[in-house]
């Protein structure tokens, strides 16, 4: 985990093109944005060339997939491993939809993705181990979160972010546990497509995805705690105002001092 | 009414399936999952079938369709009907746009719908009677509104919403009103769509289609009106993200102390 | 410029058509709706003519097109024009997306646009002069930013708006510039696509396009300007709610005191 990057991030700009989930897609913008990063989406695969140049990584997000959308996702997901472009993939209810997991399974297949963002069923799908997933949510399972992360990362040669209360990361190696949070990302829809795109502007930052991976569930966990402390009550929508104001302000010696990762 | 049924639903936890309209997705889902319900979107007509699987109830919204949209909500209407999981339906401008009115008519024609939810502008379409939409608002008539939501109930045997300053209620023969509210709802896009979708969480927490829709109709009535009363102006986007908030506070009790249902 | 502009539209509540970006559009329905039109989004070709009957203009949105929703802008724009009905075209990212640039060049071709409101990099691509636009932001460029707006007027017979720190409007010939607003437009994804949506609305109130656009930007600019002075650190997401509220509540009169416009 390397704090600089975040100041890194903030000079660099990075352009991060999103094939997005429509439900989440106007959080997903102004949080890049505030983060800043600078946001681009794309619907139309006529296009895909010129938003792969001009981008510095890509986030692929299955939430909303449409026949017409995996088609472009192949298409920007090749172009992007060409142009040797990071790309980040989030499999939005693969554990539940065997659909998407077979679209996953070949996007995964045709591509090299360097880093998979989902939550533990959607994880446990992709590992091939069992869990019992719920709609978009982890739903309810048992098992080792490392071990399920690790056997993801090494099937697909890649990094995995299994997240959730805590947020394991691995390159199939290397674990890193990031223990920062609140409840409130779970009652805000879209907290896991936020961080997704945030990793992929993170990924501009340099060369290793592991740490890169690590920095932005940093930010993103401690930027929710330090909000959630300031509500009085459960407040989801107004958790996510104030975690978008708050991450175009936190600052890398804020999270130092409250920092609970290992 | 039973107000039970908000305890039922947080502990029930239901699974809504939304074919959605994209103007005010982001909304629906944060509401729906603030009031203690599960969402979620799909847009493929491939995973229809464990979408539906999975869904405790469905909500099908007109006010982005497409032809593409619209084939996948007589597919998932159709399945929903068949593993009688109930259906709602928002038909979005079909007062205004006489396309839209072919596609919801269509649609009654093939699927059994339980709930429809509109304005006055809406329903009166569907009933054949005379209204003067406008776009998506409800536009100005003179017509009795109980009349038109019985007319319509009879005509397509479910229960009809028509929602407004009070919302009218009715399964053709018992008829309910709440005048609960706030000018306020109708300043923010995309609150008809989100008591739309609350229908459809309410639906999965009992066999009373009748009881659940005013239930769902008073809770969110009540959030907006309490919302209200902490705002020193008219304004739109704060209410919004208040009541989002509220939406997952409210409790029975509170309701019951200030509610006007008849 | 004329603020009487506003009341007017406050009473005539127009009805906007918007083929969108739906990324942001949410915001600019919230946000129509705030200052006091009525928005409406359509994504179906076949309606076309229904919606641009009800709608007094209509505002183009490349930001997230696709070949489908081509085919419907030309279409509605052609309808548009037949009926006499204002255009207004936001050509996002035509500076930095050579595909975007021929959709737009193929609109502007077969359709009469009224205004084209987009940042300096975009705008400078459409009339053909040098500027390194980036993604979906303005970029860096040098270049007198009156002369780039003036060029693009000509070239294509219309009002432009090339909007940023400061607002440049012209109609070709005469040239307003509006210096009022804050840098947390830039912050916050969709001041662009809001703003042309309300030039859209302000057409509806009179003949004089160049009139209706600067008034809008002023309009909107002042209304940020306002709201950013009750924020006491960079908070893009409140700065968004609070905006759409000040809409609302904004007055011909509060904003005469404060106007920075020549």
């Amino acid at each position: 985990m390397d704090l600089k990057l975040l100041t890194t991030l903030r000079a660099q700009n990075p352009i991060v093109l999103n094939i997005a989930n429509f439900v989440t897609v106007a959080d997903v913008a102004n949080g890049l944005n505030a983060l800043g990063a600078s946001p681009i989406m794309s619907a139309e695969v006529q296009e895909a060339d010129a938003m792969v140049q001009i981008a510095g990584t890509v986030c692929i997000n299955l939430g909303t997939l449409t026949e017409l959308q995996i088609n472009q996702m192949r298409v920007v997901g090749k172009l992007a491993n060409q142009a040797g472009k990071p790309v980040v993939l989030d499999p939005v209810a693969v554990g539940a939809i065997p659909y998407r997991y077979r679209v996953a399974r070949d996007l995964l297949a045709s591509l090299h993705v360097d880093v998979i963002r989902g939550n533990a069923g959607e994880i446990a799908a992709l590992a091939g181990l069992d869990w019992q997933a719920k709609g978009i949510d982890a739903g309810a399972g048992h098992g080792d979160l490392v071990h399920i992360a690790q056997t993801c990362a090494q099937r697909f040669d890649c990094c995995v972010i299994l997240s959730g209360p805590t947020d394991v990361i691995t390159d199939g190696t290397r674990i890193a546990q990031v223990h920062n949070g609140t409840p409130l990302f779970q009652q805000h829809v879209g907290s896991g497509d936020l961080l997704s795109s945030l990793v992929a502007a993170f990924l501009a930052t340099g060369n290793d995805n592991f740490e890169a991976a690590q920095t932005a569930c940093l930010v993103l966990a401690a930027s929710g705690e330090l909000v959630a402390q300031q509500l009085t009550a459960s407040r989801p929508a107004s958790f996510a105002v104030a975690l978008i104001d708050k991450l175009s302000l936190v600052t890398p010696a804020e999270i130092e001092t409250m920092m609970k990762i290992e």
